[in-house]
């Protein structure tokens, strides 16, 4: 059979698994202990990719994603993305089932977006991106048709200040209200009811933001939520789960990133990542309640 | 003196010159003379670079800025972002008074747009980046600071569906009125208004709407405009500089990618090139009025 984001998500999810690591490898905070110079030069790519493989090594029992973030290695340059690219490979060959998540939210016209589908699921072989939903349906057809891969669109994010754009209230068809109906929320909507013709469309809404959270699941139904910020952003986990899952008690892709992977620096830190992955994982567990697979 | 985006950029609208290429460079649309397999393998770094080199070498005297596009790079992964670099690295040396337009629509929250800011402004060097500003003016702050840089933000965007959210109409505050200020509108005025304090923002505008281009020019003031658009997709060019010019009769930087790199596909494209960059340098200059520099 072959390989479908959605499926893989899923069947994650009929396991009681709902955290994504996401490896948001920032090579200045990987452990000293894995940078050997050669010759005086940092090899960036084989360091990122020996700490990234030490975290898939001890977590991918417990996920139900991996979700590089590709700035992290944009910015060493080739080198960087050579590491990026070991790290899917590694994913694809030693944790098969776990579906990887590009996080590179990216978004242009048609011919360009073609270029950057052939980056993340060609080269790559990611099985899902973020988009920004700025530039329209449109622009993001040659994503959309990948009906084998996930399309998350950027909805509520979870920074500080996502309000100036996203929150901004939008005056409806009709006779003249003062109701509210944020630029947010119209996105759920469309992405919902519009762009997800071949059932491959995901929202990206921040843990950061409950209420609107619990607005955009009621809007988007059972649509499957990537969630960020919970750990270090500040986001409530109980919050998260009472107001993002879906209709079948699922739905949710948890984020964790440096709360998982830099939850020490020390030589055990592979370790710590499993401690960390697995205290979150039963925490979503308790909270939903039913069976847990640990 | 120090490398400075909007010295680079003022400074070439001194000479008269508005035209910026796109180095939007298809792999596929290279011409097959430039491609040479070692031993079945195709080299796409050497190639791309090899195309790159050649436009710059013919039109580098003509133009205010090239815009190389990273999707068209990443989509061969590292071999790609070498010959990004090496383009990069060859503008510096050959034609250091034109500056580097990376067109990358990043956009993510802080840390990681220090990443993407890394990768831009410190491996490739860069003298400028577009970015989308769905996140806000905060998440941008790593951009925004970097004050020696343009931070090209998107506005009303060239392509068909750039309305679908972009044209949105705002509920105003105060009383109920049925006027509208789109979405575009609002992102021009906070730009203007609250993220320029460096002086080094500019808004991206497509030629594809001469009538959204006028009432952003108005809004922003003299803030410096990128217009892609023009060429195949249709936009007007006498529409751009009748709507799209600043005070000074400048402000403008006037993008054309395939209708000047893919103008021929014979031995003879980089000549071509030329010819149809001195073609757009012209009707330009007829358009403006005044001194001509060619």
């Amino acid at each position: 059979m072959p390989r479908n984001f959605i499926q893989l998500i899923k069947s994650k999810w009929g396991e009681r698994k709902f955290v994504c690591v996401g490896l948001d490898s920032d090579y200045e905070k990987i452990p000293n202990h894995l940078k050997q110079t050669v010759r005086g030069l940092a090899s960036h790519s084989k360091e990122i990719f020996r700490f990234n493989k030490a975290i898939i090594d001890t977590t991918k029992d417990l996920v139900c994603a991996y979700k590089p973030n590709s700035a992290f290695y944009e910015a060493y340059g080739d080198e960087g993305m050579r590491a990026l690219k070991k790290t899917c490979d590694y994913i694809l060959k030693t944790a098969p089932t776990v579906p990887i998540i590009l996080d590179a939210k990216r978004g242009d016209i048609d011919r360009t977006n073609e270029m950057y589908a052939k980056f993340a699921f060609d080269w790559l072989r990611a099985d899902a991106i973020t988009v920004s939903p700025y530039l329209g349906e449109k622009s993001l057809s040659n994503f959309l048709a990948r009906s084998d891969k996930g399309i998350i669109v950027l909805c509520k994010t979870s920074n500080e200040g996502s309000d100036e754009f996203q929150n901004l209230p939008l005056r409806q068809a009709g006779p003249l209200t003062t109701q509210d109906s944020p630029v947010y929320s119209q996105i759920a909507r469309n992405v919902a009811e519009k762009w997800n013709k071949n059932g491959n469309c995901l929202l990206v809404v921040g843990a950061t933001y409950p209420k609107e959270l619990k607005e955009i699941r009621k809007i988007a139904g059972d649509l499957p939520l990537l969630i960020p910020g919970i750990g270090k952003q500040g986001g409530d986990l109980e919050a998260v789960i009472k107001n993002g899952q879906d209709s079948n008690g699922q739905g949710m892709i948890i984020n964790s990133s440096s709360g998982i992977i830099f939850a020490s620096n020390d030589k055990n830190f592979a370790k710590k990542a499993r401690e960390e992955t697995l205290k979150l994982h039963k925490a979503i567990s308790n909270l939903l309640g039913g069976p847990t697979s640990k």
